[in-house]
């Protein structure tokens, strides 16, 4: 009896919930030489969370798991409040999924402390997509980001490429403040529900027939890469066909395609490319992208 | 004379010029468990900058200096083509101060790569004195400074009090982009010449008439301590003891006087203070400023 408990014990990570304790794991853990792979999170985590969580246990000795809802990449008008919660929930998967520590701060304030001032803000790749229809939300993603891989310094950090902006944005950031000289950034692939839909944290506010609604999203990405495949490069022929397969069941907020580095629009798919979605079902919105690889 | 030469050999700071030998050092030393202490500065150092490498000596295994000259941190019509450079000499007052490295990027790009993006701000503190008159001066600042400690991820990095708002800036950057949690910010004491007048790399602009004139900064610092020793408390009155003393002698850019942990304008000094005087001397900008203490 009393081993298993301690089995248990063991099996589950720890529990951090101040700044000031993190440090104290953080130092004795890489005072032991342990290296570590960091996967920052908002919780409420699904089969995609846990999927980092699994490739960051394969490229380090230990797997730290932050669940933050970070204030400062929500517009005043957007889900802060009732973005989904369930700490324990998340506890039993970051166990499950080989997590050594989870940081959960206890309150903002652990993370923006009295006199807080500091930003970070990434430039053009900010602009448009998301960042155009959600002002400040990548400047509060490159701030939040900057501070936990400046505070865990891990040799590895890991993001999902549903938010396929947002890492492109960490992956900039990382490299001009020279974080990149000591932590590689890891985009892993969209993870799906069986029939196609991207998981997300917010698929959860879907009643079951925004739940078939929402799969349009997805089917009007395929549309467009099967036109691609087939010989299509004109953006804008792409771009009508994503929309038309989503236009009725869902409101588009952007459909776009844009050179798969820079962001930028592109006329012609004629080199790597991103076909990126946003739009509202019902209230919740949602995004997924489909990256266009050209031959040759 | 083969064992002199030698010796000298390992009494010179190395030189480093690209980021990519910089990063093999760094690996190598904090591999061998050593210690390191950064101070970052634009060259043409003087005995304000060799005291910093001194105290930085005292306090780590190995001292790293910076010599860039930061253009990002330059305003349009500001003095980035004239900033004095020298170094040869910054190497040998490098040596006999005991530095360890010297990095003196080849140029601008080894700092900002092609498609740099990313920039700190750091808000109200940034706002006010030279921030206010020298608009993304701070931003510069901010940005080069998080860079450095990323890159270096010293135990300390000193910074001289003459530049009082950027350390102030910088003490807060590092709090809130959490660099503090493993880098100590310590700042040093004004180093000033046998007359008074504050070391700075821009003395060496100021022609003998002009570093006579230049002496009136320090003696309006002067005049206002004496009175706020003598019991004045207003700001008003030690702002225009100040501003009286230098007018005449030089063009005033700003005489301030302001909490000494905000920055925010004081009406009456009821705390710690300071007042921080900007003035032109012919067409060089000098700055100085004296901490005013409140008993009890």
């Amino acid at each position: 009896m009393g081993a298993n408990v301690s089995r248990e014990a063991e099996e589950r990570p720890l529990l951090i919930e101040t700044r000031e304790r993190l440090l104290e794991e953080l130092t004795r853990s890489s005072a032991g030489g342990q290296t570590l792979a960091l996967v920052p999170t908002m919780g409420a985590l699904h089969e995609g969370h846990l999927t980092l969580v699994r490739e960051a246990a394969a490229r380090a000795d230990r797997v730290a798991v932050t669940i933050f809802v970070n204030p400062t990449q929500f517009g005043a008008n957007e889900d802060l409040d009732t973005y989904p919660r369930d700490l324990a929930g998340d506890l039993e998967k970051c166990a499950e999924a080989g997590a050594w520590l989870v940081y959960a701060p206890r309150g903002p304030e652990e993370v923006y402390p009295e006199g807080f001032q500091t930003w970070v803000d990434v430039g053009e790749l900010s602009l448009g997509l998301c960042g155009g229809k959600r002002p400040g939300h990548f400047r509060g993603v490159a701030t939040v980001v900057c501070k936990l891989l400046s505070l865990f310094r891990p040799q590895v950090a890991l993001f999902g490429e549903k938010d396929y902006q947002q890492l492109a944005v960490i992956r900039r950031m990382v490299r001009d403040l020279d974080l990149g000289a000591w932590t590689e950034i890891v985009g892993v692939p969209i993870v799906r529900e069986a029939d196609g839909l991207a998981m997300s944290s917010r698929n959860a506010y879907l009643s079951a027939e925004e739940r078939r609604r929402a799969l349009s999203l997805k089917r009007g990405l395929d549309q467009a890469r099967a036109l691609f495949e087939g010989g299509e490069s004109s953006a804008s022929v792409l771009i009508d066909a994503a929309r038309s397969e989503i236009e009725g069941s869902a409101k588009i907020d952007y459909v776009e395609l844009v050179d798969a580095d820079t962001l930028q629009p592109l006329v012609v798919v004629d080199r790597r490319a991103c076909l990126l979605v946003a739009a509202y079902v019902g209230k919740t919105r949602l995004i997924d992208n489909q990256v266009l690889h050209v031959q040759g």
